[in-house]
């Protein structure tokens, strides 16, 4: 099994004291001078006996350090928090463990407070470093409380969960939410070391797993073809979380978003966009249905579909992007289609995105497999008619 | 009445439009590349009749902008505040306007809470942007909640107390309390546009005045021995508030802060430690005496006075510069001494700084007017001497 890499970001791992233990390691860098961090993306090197691979990663991106905070989702404390907690150094190093309920509950204002106080009473100061171990939820929570005790602390995030590990840990967006608004509140805090290991995600539910694939898939709609064209021919075996093309899979999503990342470190360029496919149908989905009805992955899938249509109907692209998009979330067992879709109910959501979007809604479209444009102005009646081919 | 200016960092405004509005005003560029901003120093520019000193300066500093969100002490509400309402444009610009009760009491996690709260109910977006009217206290929790909200607003600081405007609006620090630690929550985030008015002071109580040339002389003795001649001539004219003696100290405070700063943003390369000159002893005057006891600048004045005599019985400086610093405080209507301190009590908490200072108890100390330096490991004997030198 092997995928050409797209070498300008790929460092393969031949540091030889580092081969022994973790044989088949992918390194990728984000580029972004000062605060470039590597991603070192990797199969069961974290539980292995000698436990030295995260310890060696983790004492090479953070340089000396007395004190490590573990944050931890409370789900995962048993699995990947335990192997982190034993891997890391026995002597010199105070480890403070802080654990974080399950579900996106947990990025709240209260939360936030908590934590703070937390981090106080167990003796946090400049020089100690965060580590999040879990989901988005934790990744986002942990990351911005680090982004903010004593101004900045050093993070490291550890993502349990597929989507964690291609979406959320990379790119140093973190924050809560408000009740009234969703990631409302955060900072652009850019991790040290983002340390993946597929085994995290052998103990992660089917449908959490398989939602996280919707990402995936996004990568190669929007920016690289011969992934697509690997993801059709390996989707199978990475629906069965075999560990070589998992790995990969990983690996090349956190590429294209690291490649994103450091074009547009600061959403200010416009770049960072193209990430967003999908993802105006997808949030007016997710409100329309309930937060949390469907997972977030699901949406984006359906909302990709709408998105693909919208594009055919505009012209944008031939219909055979569709069907092979359409083939590849089938494959992936993702939903293509969402029977209570409602356009008179999504299309104000749609709408009110607008606002961020400096007053124009847009919609990411694609050209072709590898390639998206932006289009504005899109008239109401193609999209409602991209909701209705996917109900 | 003239000072030299140290023009690497004054331009003076000779924009002709401003110039009919301003005739004595001072522009100081804090130097920090892509997030280089003004601040703008004047007396009565904003109270003017055509009120346009404000709008035109912050129109060039921000670029266009629909809404404005205005956060003020509730103790300037009724005079600065009301001034930069109406200095406002009052087309195609929303002003939203939210109030802080005065007091250290609101840099807590509950007010922040509530004004993100605030600020998402009155539709802030992205575009928006956060005025600051008040003191230190508004100035750290608005810059702090629009460094949070939606990860980042800009940002404008009007400061209306002397401390604001010499030493907290400058310099990009924002942040609240933790009930067991001050200012331990926080970002760095520059503002736009820092704008000074001297009329501002003219409600201000006296001991508040007073307070904050404790800063102001404490620049002269650090890095500007110009400015400390300039203050021993002219401290009568600027205790009674004078316009144009007052705006020139503010306005030479401010270059002082902006040329540390501009050497070290992020507080990294130790340069900004100079700015802690009298502020060891100080937090530990402040601690002692219980805080809200003692205003913070009354500290720092006792704490330069216990700082040169370490110096002088270290050896780093003769005893003449104590001389002088001792005439201008006193000049300056400032406390020397302090009864009630206690090294017993003191050096305690300096020795808790530790751990923020790298294991190391350090003091800056004077060589010379306008010169200081970072000194290590001092024995506690001399410490205590200094103490008491000031009882
Ligand atoms: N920062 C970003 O750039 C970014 C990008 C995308 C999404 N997000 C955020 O990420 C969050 C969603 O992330 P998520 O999907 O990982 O959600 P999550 O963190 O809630 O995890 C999903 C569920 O899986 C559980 N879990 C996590 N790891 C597990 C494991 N290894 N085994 C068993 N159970 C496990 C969790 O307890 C949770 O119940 C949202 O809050 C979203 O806003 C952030
Ligand atoms: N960010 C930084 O770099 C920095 C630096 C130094 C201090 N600080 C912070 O600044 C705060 C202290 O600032 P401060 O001394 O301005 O305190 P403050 O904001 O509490 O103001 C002092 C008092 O003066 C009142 N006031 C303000 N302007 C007035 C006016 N024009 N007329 C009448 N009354 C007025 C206030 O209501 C308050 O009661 C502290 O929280 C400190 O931590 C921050
Ligand atoms: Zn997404
Ligand atoms: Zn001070």
């Amino acid at each position: 099994m092997s995928i050409p890499p797209r070498s300008e970001t790929t460092q393969p791992d031949t540091h030889p004291s580092r081969l022994r233990s973790l044989e088949s390691s992918t390194e990728i860098t984000v580029e972004l001078g000062l605060r470039s961090y590597p991603i070192s993306i990797q199969s069961g090197a974290t539980s292995r006996t000698d436990k030295m691979g995260f310890a060696s990663r983790l004492a090479e991106a953070i340089g000396d350090c007395t004190h490590v905070i573990l944050i931890q989702d409370a789900s995962v404390a048993a699995s990947a928090g335990q192997a982190i907690i034993e891997s890391l150094p026995h002597h010199g190093v105070r480890v403070s463990i802080l654990e974080v309920a399950s579900g996106e509950a947990s990025k709240s204002t209260d939360r936030l407070t908590d934590l703070w106080g937390e981090l106080l009473a167990c003796g946090t100061d400049r020089r100690s470093v965060v580590i999040a171990v879990g989901g988005g939820v934790i990744g986002d929570l942990a990351g911005f409380a680090a982004a903010t005790f004593t101004r900045g602390l050093r993070f490291v995030q550890v993502p349990t969960t597929l989507l964690a590990m291609v979406d959320s840990s990379v790119g140093g967006k973190t924050g809560i939410n408000l009740p009234g608004g969703k990631n409302m509140i955060g900072a652009f805090w850019q991790p040290h070391l983002v340390w993946i290991d597929t085994d995290f995600l052998s103990t992660l539910p089917t449908r959490e797993y398989v939602s996280g694939l919707a990402e995936v898939i996004k990568y190669g709609v929007i920016e690289d073809a011969e992934f697509f064209e690997f993801l059709e021919s390996n989707i199978a075996a990475i629906i069965r979380r075999d560990p070589e093309p998992t790995r990969l899979a990983i690996a090349r999503s956190c590429q294209s978003k690291a490649r994103v990342v450091a074009d547009d470190e600061l959403e200010t360029s416009g770049r960072r966009a193209i990430l967003n496919y999908g993802h105006t149908f997808a949030h007016a989905i997710e409100a329309t249905a309930g937060y949390g009805a469907m997972l977030h992955g699901e949406a984006v899938a359906i909302g990709m579909q709408m998105a693909a249509s919208l594009s055919v109907d505009l012209g944008y692209c031939d219909a055979g992007l569709l069907t092979r998009q359409t083939a590849l979330l089938e494959a992936a067992e993702l939903p293509r289609s969402w029977p209570e879709a409602d356009p008179a109910k999504m299309i104000p959501i749609m709408a009110r995105d607008k606002k961020v979007a400096h007053g124009k809604l847009r919609f990411v479209l694609p050209e072709s497999i590898g390639s998206v444009k932006l289009v504005g102005d899109v008239p109401e009646e193609n999209v409602v008619a991209a909701i209705q081919a996917w109900i």
